[in-house]
């Protein structure tokens, strides 16, 4: 039997114990941060000739200017030959996660108020945006999906993307998905040198207003140092989920919890219950699947480090751990979700029932599958079309506006001691 | 006359001289990163010993656990015992400032698709927001109301000030805005220390999920070092200026110019106009101004070091040049404002025509006075409301709505080699 971690709500050390399974090591070594800041110096500085030293150096592939660059054209090709069945699961998605995501557009807004200034919002989009995609083995096309679409719904011109090629070998279904989604042109780069030639630009790269996607601890260290001078996502964690039920099929629960595991050592996946028995059965589940999963060794491991299953003794509990963890998924497997739900302050996504494994919304329910990890969900939303998207105040004032605040901002301005602030006014408010 | 640096956009390389005008230099060294990282360190690991100790050093007062609270009660009596006017000033500045905000709430959403389901968006606020004023001569009551009030409209349950004070001297006015603002408790101590201890938690100070306000070089290496642990709003840089004018009183464009430059050595003003006599005016006006201004001495610094005044021939130029500017403040001086603004794609606030300086915006119009500086107005925005909530998605399916779109998601989910994903859907579709 896989060994994994049981806590019960009702020792007297739960909540110290509940940390420390949560306390997972996410600091960047020093060595890291000083490769990449070297790496991001040399990009800034020498362009298109450091970015393909380093790709080269670390792709293993003679990469020049002209051969990183991925054409529309190319993206079409591929998208033209994958299967039917490829181009059909992801044209569903496109068209679902576009559903989805216009609902977040927002409208501009202004109001009159009695004094007689006229405020507003209004909102606009980014220009240029880079997308970042992992190569080899842990490329999603589905990822692509998830952070392009919400781009273009927000009404960006340029997505661009950056994706490594270890041995120049490309995934025909990364391409395709960028097809789709509407990306449109794409660079054979990856590491903190691709997030380098995406921040400053280079003779090829054009320079981009923010980066989002993805990536292994370079890349997440490089979008940590380039942020300010473009926008960055978030910096993503390994994946967590947690699943809170109170029956249904132990098999399909097992399912679930080792849905996350199979991603990453790092994962972590959690199952919450007031049924004892559930647990235990839920946990022989866990061990027949692994006994069939392909990726059977990676979930172990993530099950045995991170893993958890915990036994409180009402659903109330069961929301407080939540609200503690805080996790990146979140399923409710009750008889009754929506009555727990307001109890629920802090998750990236929710899945309520039974009829929805987080698998639905990793591809195709909708809703974004880049959702806040590592206790980020108490601060941080989901990407959507708001990260494409910016604010602009608006202020307009009549005279008789600036009559009657006026006064008020020049006082507070001298008693801040900033007279010029103060002059701007009363030389509004003196003038005949 | 101050020596300010004059462009035209005519000139051959203007383009590349509006790029070095913009390229100020913001790096923090690695000095003070190394700094900050022990101090942080520090106070995480010893908590209320290491945060007095670094305040006493660096404060030059003897803080202890109990001395660097501030109570409620405390800023109670300071809100007392300020003088009427700064009392109405201050009440009438919340007002206003949260009738703007309160448009920016936002509302839950959810639908109902074809395919059986049901999709949505849930808000919820933050719990706990720690709020970092500056202390000493930096000290800007209005800065606790524009990061204050948002929150509280936002919901936030607890909103913690830290704002030191050097030498033990205490601002009167900005323990009176905190109390009016509705910040429930203060902590005397600032700098990367107070930044630690709010990240972190100490024995006396609640760990927050989001820090927010401005600070020094070592307030910002800190806040960018906790990012991740916590939320943070911005990496706030020098304050900017840009005023495009066709016509207008010299004197009046003459002290907005001014009113930016007086806030630091560091900030830019920037005058932009089709007016090739105005612009001199404005010169010689800026003069005027600097005699008998008491700031002269730093607004000439800024003015000498950062200003120009920008000659364009046409209005869609001065569009142009304020988009690779992307300014923090922007003024339309100008007597069609209406018909320059669709052509702005990049800045954080606009004040349109001649009768709002931007410190109408600053103390009292409603909109937030913290925006994006250095650029960033190309891809983030004014702190708002939003930064004090998040959201969630919400994902509900029924037997049917798994088996209308299982498949698909099944056949990525293979596609990227997560068999354990797609087991969890071909689970419920074989249920029988």
């Amino acid at each position: 039997m896989a060994n994994i971690t049981r806590l019960d709500s009702a020792d007297t050390d739960f909540a110290a114990k509940l940390e420390a399974l949560l306390a997972r090591e996410t600091d960047t070594g020093d060595d890291v941060q000083h490769l990449v800041a070297d790496i991001l110096s040399n990009v800034k500085k020498r362009g298109n000739a450091a970015l393909c030293e380093y790709t080269e150096r670390f792709d293993g592939w003679a990469c020049t200017p002209e051969s990183m660059e991925i054409s529309r054209e190319r993206m079409q090709a591929a998208w033209e030959a994958v299967s039917d069945l490829d181009r059909e699961s992801l044209a569903l998605a496109v068209e679902r996660i576009r559903a989805y995501h216009e609902r977040q557009l927002q409208q501009d807004w202004d109001f009159t108020d009695d004094a007689g200034l006229t405020l507003g919002q209004r909102i606009t989009s980014l220009d240029r945006v880079g997308l970042y995609v992992p190569g080899g083995k842990a490329a999603y096309p589905s990822s692509v999906l998830m952070n392009a679409v919400p781009a273009v719904v927000a009404g960006v011109s340029e997505i661009v993307m950056v994706v490594p090629t270890p041995g120049g070998e490309i995934n025909e279904l990364v391409l395709a998905a960028a097809y789709i989604s509407g990306v449109q042109r794409g660079f054979a780069v990856g590491g903190a040198q691709a997030v380098a030639a995406l921040a400053y630009g280079t003779e090829t790269v054009p320079a981009v207003d923010k980066i989002v996607g993805p990536g292994n601890k370079f890349v997440a260290a490089a979008k940590r140092q380039v942020f300010g001078t473009c926008g960055i996502d978030m910096i993503a964690g390994p994946s967590e989920i947690v699943v809170v039920a109170d029956g249904g099929h132990p098999a399909w629960l097992a399912a679930d919890f080792l849905s996350q595991a199979e991603h990453d050592e790092a994962a972590q996946s959690i199952l919450i219950s007031t049924d004892a028995h559930l647990l235990n059965q839920v946990a022989e589940s866990i061990e027949a699947h692994l006994a069939v999963l392909p990726r059977a060794a990676i979930a172990r491991a993530s099950v045995e480090a991170h893993g958890a299953l915990i036994h409180v003794h009402s659903l109330q509990e069961a929301a407080a751990a939540v609200n503690v963890i805080a996790p990146e998924h979140l399923e409710l497997a009750l008889e009754d979700p929506d009555a727990l739900l307001p109890s629920i302050r802090h998750a990236g996504a929710i899945f309520l029932g039974h009829f929805v494994p987080e698998a639905l919304g990793d591809y195709i329910a909708g809703p974004n599958h880049v959702l806040p990890t590592n206790r980020t969900a108490r601060f941080s939303s989901p990407l959507g079309v708001y990260d494409f998207q910016k604010r602009t105040s608006v202020i307009r004032s009549t005279r008789a506006g600036v009559e009657a605040i006026g006064p008020a901002a020049a006082h507070l301005a001298h008693r801040e001691g900033l007279q010029a602030h103060a002059l701007t006014l009363e030389l509004r408010l003196n003038d005949e």
